[in-house]
């Protein structure tokens, strides 16, 4: 946990990162409850304050001294000086401090106003990209109404206008929330598709029948950007074990050959990604919520863990932030920890060369995604301004 | 595992601890045999003693001294040792030696004669208080006779009957032996229950039925004590797989608001608890019989798993101690090493400040089990002879 | 990972361990294409080399040297000599410096040609004996050609055959990989399986009818041998969460008191296989693939797991090498070096004492497999020639 030194800590310190999936940030300043609400996966409850999770100790040892206070900082005064700086100054904080090039970020989701990919991107002094995120697709072209013969053209259609849009560079799916992955793998029939259209549409609500989920998981293979796949972690409307993406194999193994898969965030589950992305060659890997959840004082395990048997080439950087521009710090300075923590006891014991950890080091921070995503996300800084031409 | 030094070591080493679950000890003294059985979750089996396993050494390591023999004594001195001091005194000590002021002791699982709370409080110097297993309950009341149709009247009131005592602070279920908690998580419908009732009371046996343990877990929540139900690890009677606490999550989603739901051990689903801990206002955790179990060499590891999300105000300590006082003892040790060692390495290493970390041990050691459970729990030693009035 | 020093180090480096499961070493040179892809439970994709993996970092590091190299050697240099030697010599330099005594080879998987236990045995200056694969014996008799009726007795009489033969010490199911093991636990009744055998027999193929499987399973409990499983980690032939052995459980508790079950590989769920082995008296557990490809830096947080609870009695060495004899030695490399590791400094903090590591590692490395297996395993170098006798 000790902040790092050597070779490969000064190189992963230095690194531009690519965080390959991220959320907005808040734009108003926060209430103490609305800012608690936003440091959990959980929710603020009575008596158990958000603030006393390794989450809330992180921020409060390693955001504070960027909002010019002392380490440790109580959280009172975190969110006084928080407010007095206003919530720009303060993410352009965290953001530049994150030290990323590039942010892909999820649009499809927004419970709270939040940055768009190009504020996110000039606040940061970075490039954005958007990631869109199927399901909400899905649920616009229900509400705008369809014939339920006409879903699967319609949808395919929305979908293929969406990432058309050059900022966008990959899509996403949170089947995890809404069936699990304990689905039948195959493509679903015409007939089925319009029959489960049909209840949806006149039902309403969220996408959430296993018929028009695996017809989603179908139609984003056909697009052919990579697919982000929540896996493990998440908020309470979840069935964990149902994230396990152990249990994506057989469909993975019907779409080889078809686009990029990269499951985000794994943890419990990131030692049955890890072994996906080892033997399945169109599969990828982060652990993105789980390292600032976890900490300092963990991250580095969850990723040793992660890394046990992953391909250097199959393990990506995301910090999944969402609200609190804090958590897109977070997330960079405890992937770059734990990152060359490990890398540097390797080298150290005469496990690993230097210049092999370095390599990795690139790899996993930035390479890997910008060999992934390739254009606009490998070119981030291809205009005279310092940002991508593409950028949003 | 050095015995650790600091202040969170010391804080921790002069907490009083409540022991938020465990068993009594054993009344009379132990064959080999019977004190082999006792170390093991499984069986003494031919060639493979139950010493030669990690709670073996710790026992021969940490509790030999206590019965003033030198550190790792073989088992024969061991156990010529406690026979000569006879089993009270042997028990005493160990008792003594935990350092709890509060045991809460389920006492619906006796296949040995054991202390009773009061005999195990008086032995520890403590006060101790009692959890009613309700699988018992159910059994004695269909032991009892009793007509289909009454079935859930009767153990319902049998259940109010037992919570009503004074000395009784929670109630616990093991679903997880009986089922497994892959179960349909409705209350099931009246019928439904005298049906199953019928069945159950005409073949005998133990209560194993689905619906019946649906609607034995339905009846706990409306009891208004907290629910302490075995997770993960125990013994052969187990599906392990059966016993994620995962798999409870549709049902802590449609009992939301009523009690809180104590997960015991966990282990190796400890952090799939911890998640269920981090997202259910009600939920809570211990890693239990895992500390003993794995012992000095690997309980902070597996702590360490169990904290990496879990909100600090969500775990709890318990031993899980059966049968052998060296087990209260030995559980008692584990987690005091391992927090403080945790917390102290944070704590040097600027992660966390001494005045948190000593606030966290407090709390995971006793005051979380205090706010959990309130009176009497919360006042342990209010009377005059520094056991609890209401104690046992 | 620092190469370790002190007494238990030394005693491992001079222990003649039992490798109770591996395959045989290739019997000829390999391109760079081959190579690679016999470095990966997955395949050599563009882009993705298998020498970026933690497993190809390990052969760099620990099996250069022995091919005359520096350490770190990259793998062109690596390649370019290892074809300048010969496979026979590169085979025979990493056989001998596994420092196995007896080799327990599984015959029944061979893509591509490889040494026989006797060709093993001479290159490696040790011992081997066979492992009879039950699947490869079913499809053996379907091709030989059986009436559905006479599947079982001809099964059963090969497999009874096959085990007669004096150099073989265990049977073994690739259950995992065909049904997994969330199967219906009895034993089919005759008609089913004279059933499924018609079906089979018929349609040709794989041997993946799970009441053929089953009656598998069950046929090899009746041979008397230990009885072999693959669980866990392995290729993209899989449904890893299938292989998990806790659904073992209940097939377990029908077989007790049969034969001997031993877990291999178990990763990711060495946890539960702990479990199952502290539990049933016939369950023994590896963590063989597991080690040489976690590697050096990771394979002692996997054997530290998977030992948390286990028995000592109850874990055994394996390396599951196949193909690469670069894999036999490093799975020993990293087994010894893991577990010396583990209890040297268990040792040092006096949480156990160095007689009893010395018993522990003698027992893990080479004993608990000479209890298990008997003679001719137990009786190894019975023979002038440093042979065992009854060696292949």
């Amino acid at each position: 946990m000790a902040p790092g030194t050597g070779p490969v800590h000064e190189a992963l310190a230095a690194l531009p990162l690519v965080d390959h999936h991220c959320h907005g940030a808040v734009t108003a300043d926060l209430s103490p409850e609305a800012f608690a609400s936003l440091l959990t996966e959980g929710a603020a409850w009575p008596g158990v304050s958000p603030w006393d999770t390794p989450a809330g100790l992180a921020v409060r040892r390693h955001c504070a001294p960027l909002l010019d206070l002392p380490r440790h900082a109580p959280p009172e005064a975190y969110l006084d000086r928080r407010t007095a700086l206003g919530h720009a100054e303060a993410g352009r904080r965290f953001l530049t401090a994150a030290g990323a090039e590039v942010f892909c970020v999820d649009t499809g989701y927004a419970p709270h106003p939040l940055t768009s990919p190009a504020e996110l991107a000039r606040a940061a002094g970075a490039a954005a990209f958007e990631v869109v995120r199927l399901e909400q697709l899905a649920e616009a072209v229900a509400a705008r109404g369809v014939e339920p013969g006409e879903y699967a053209a319609v949808f395919r259609s929305a979908a293929e206008d969406a990432v058309r849009r050059p900022d966008v560079v990959a899509v996403k799916s949170v089947a995890a929330y809404r069936t699990g992955f304990a689905l039948d793998p195959r493509r679903p029939a015409d007939a089925e598709v319009t029959e489960a259209a049909a209840r949806w549409l006149t039902a309403g609500g969220r996408l959430t029948d296993p018929v028009l989920v695996r017809h989603l998981l179908w139609t984003a293979v056909e697009l052919g950007l990579p697919l982000q796949l929540h896996t493990g972690f998440g908020d309470a409307d979840l069935r964990l074990h149902h994230a396990d993406p152990a249990l994506l194999t057989d469909w993975l193994r019907l779409t080889s050959g078809t686009v990029p898969v990269l499951l985000l965030h794994c943890w419990p589950y990131h030692r049955q990604a890890a072994y996906l992305s080892a033997v399945f060659e169109q599969v990828y890997l982060d652990v993105g919520l789980a390292l600032h959840h976890t900490g300092p004082a963990r991250c580095r395990a969850v990723l040793e863990e992660a890394l046990e048997i992953t391909p250097f080439r199959k393990l990506l950087y995301s910090s999944d932030a969402y609200g609190l521009a804090e958590f897109h710090h977070l997330g960079a300075l405890c992937f770059r920890g734990a990152l060359a923590g490990l890398l540097q006891d390797r080298v150290d014991a005469d496990e690993l060369t230097l210049s092999d950890a370095l390599r990795i080091a690139a790899w996993t921070g930035r390479d890997n995604a910008r060999r992934l995503y390739g254009p606009p996300v490998s070119e981030p800084a291809s205009d005279p301004s310092g940002r991508p031409t593409r950028k949003v």
